[in-house]
């Protein structure tokens, strides 16, 4: 019998599923992943075989389990033979590290700017970390192996149409239209990864799939992930799905206005999250600081570990303006948590504590129990290690657009 | 061979795929159908016979298509012989409608409370209606057909946990973790409407429904629905799916902070949308009623007709603040149009022309293109209608909780 095309679709998607369903509960025998997926014994045997096969799933050492006689291989992700890329094209610098499929990074490097803006110098900057991976991972490492790469997922610090590739708006490098897609396909041209799936996403959408795909706490959904760098901007996942809105805008919540009339954003208007909380702001109002950079957040997070009064303040301020917009995406998207990350983490609990506060006094007067809020573990990696999660995500579900 | 639940769902899910595209596009064909659907014709044929006689679909005359000798029978839905129940268990009244399959309204009836604080005899009152409707449905009429009701949508206001059956709380009513579902099932109890499928949401999320499934836009995808009656909430519907969050709070956009130490709000926070923009707060502010009604609000439209010039700045200003909230729905959802409904529509252009001036100030702020705003065409029938659309959706769509 023919394999028509409707069949192998469905083989496919029937493969990932079983991928997905090994991730999250690592551990099931073959009989039991009939049993959650609906499929049968056999086609579950068929499957597992090719995945096995190829380097997604790996057998535990049996285990014997409680009846007499009967034993069963417990199937888990495998870490050694395959990889995924990750590349955030940053504020600074190009960021690109490769994962297993569990999302442990196996191997990174970062690449500073030589002019941040110099759009397709960045971006070719990004293919080079890419490439440069690629190649490392393709040879044999210390234990034997190789890894073939997967996909290659991108972060980028604006409203990402990933079906055209374009970085619509990136405020805080002052890119407009950049078609990333294109020119990423021009560097990479030629080399081992010119002919892998590339995906592309904003910075916060990723690393919500970086929470989402490759933390112990991947059953939380919905799940807002709030990225504070310079700027702000949210990843949504409802119902196992990122939500990406119309233009790839949904989530960019540093827009939102939480002050009418108030201080002037990147974006043009007044008063936008974006520019009460965003590190842009804060190092601008500060330290007088034209261009925001590590350095100038280095010295920011001194000051305030030293308590000096009018640092302090200045952060207090936009931690209690964070606490405004967390009850804001609260009320919108009703999640399970609110996952923050990014940069601004690094000024603590000055930063963070006062949001809470004021989250905690909006429940109260409410009668409501918010959200659960936590922090982000990825540290500077998360933008890059979500983007390898945006090539896991997209992979596994191939009939998502 | 016997059809054991896995066929049955899989056939279920295939009857209903058939429906929903019958009504995405009707007048195609048994044969462009099981293109569309995956199906082989035989499959399609087999099942639009069952549907046709059930009363879901029909059958237009037949077209002669383009090739000698080759007709085809167009498939719509069939107006004619099934009805839907909505109710809107609202903050005066429970507004009750009987819709056919296309969500045209063929029976209504408005019943007033005695008392709103009563929940128990408010809801009691919602499902006399629906018996009401349902024993009219079944008498023939005048054209001679009785229809079969296939299930009951209820709209409420306030944040439903729609599997329990609880609202949690309705801060217009004062009412707080009542259990309409069960409520509702004593009160139904022994009518002809006791075993049929019940589904129950907020109101915004059912008006939200009603716009995407019986308007002729209904390809509008992402869809924010803006509800603006005596409070503030939106539905919000993103690849086809009703986002309803963790605890059926998403959307509740009314109780997002505009204003930090602004107006209280009927929930108990400070500055949220609600107090700002919602009519509750315009017609304590503007009349000094404590407990808004219908009637109150005929009194303010008179005076913003005849042009009394403390009414329009109020609505005015209300206006601008919901331009601000238009702002930041498309900034958190990215929507491809947001619709606003509800009972401040009836403040016409005073409130509409202030908001998109403010949106499209924000927009070209940004450099961007802003949503389509439009309104709604249901009138006070918005949350009955979109009750039955509720109905329609969850029924055509089985495997979505
Ligand atoms: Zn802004
Ligand atoms: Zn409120």
């Amino acid at each position: 019998m023919p394999v028509t095309g409707d069949q192998q679709l469905l083989k496919q998607l029937n493969r990932m599923a079983l991928v997905r369903q090994v991730g999250a509960a690592p551990g099931l025998s073959r009989a039991a992943l009939a049993e959650v997926l609906g499929l049968t014994k056999s086609t579950v045997s068929l499957l597992a075989r090719e995945l096995i096969d190829e380097g997604w799933l790996a057998e535990s050492d049996l285990l014997t389990t409680g009846e007499v006689g009967r034993r069963a291989t417990p199937l888990h992700l495998d870490g050694g033979r395959l990889a995924l890329l990750g590349a955030e094209v940053g504020i600074d610098e190009a960021r690109v590290v490769a994962t297993d499929l569990l999302g442990r990074v196996v191997d990174s490097v970062v690449l500073p700017y030589q002019d941040p803006n110099d759009a397709p110098g960045c971006i070719a900057l990004a293919g080079t970390g890419l490439i440069a991976l690629a190649r490392r991972l393709s040879r044999r490492n210390a234990a034997g192996g190789a890894r073939r790469v997967l996909g290659i997922g991108i972060g980028l610090h604006g409203a990402v149409d990933e079906a055209s590739g374009v970085l619509r708006h990136a405020p805080h490098l002052g890119w407009r239209n950049v078609d990333v897609g294109a020119q990423l396909a021009a560097r990479l041209a030629g080399s081992p990864l010119a002919g892998l799936p590339r995906y592309m996403q904003n910075e916060a959408n990723v690393a919500a799939l970086g929470e989402f795909e490759f933390t112990p706490q991947s059953a939380t959904d919905p799940l807002v992930y709030l990225s504070i760098g310079y700027g702000v901007g949210a990843g949504v996942i409802v119902s196992d799905r990122l939500l990406t809105g119309l233009r790839g805008f949904a989530g960019e919540v540093g827009h939102a206005i939480l002050q009418v009339d108030g201080p002037t954003c990147s974006c043009g208007r007044r008063g936008c999250a974006d520019a009460l909380i965003g590190l842009g702001a804060l190092l601008a109002t500060v330290l007088d600081e034209e261009r925001p950079s590590y350095a100038a957040l280095e010295t920011l997070v001194g000051r305030v570990e030293q308590g000096e009064a009018a640092s302090c303040a200045a952060v207090d301020e936009a931690g209690r303006q964070l606490g405004v917009l967390l009850n804001n995406l609260w009320a919108s998207f009703d999640p399970m948590a609110i996952c923050i990350g990014g940069p601004a983490l690094r000024l603590g609990d000055t930063f963070i504590a006062p949001a809470r506060r004021v989250l905690a006094d909006y429940a109260a007067a409410a009668v409501l129990a918010p959200p659960e809020i936590r922090t982000s573990e990825f540290g500077a990696d998360a933008v890059a290690v979500g983007a390898a999660a945006l090539a896991r995500y997209r992979l596994t579900r191939p009939l998502d657009r």
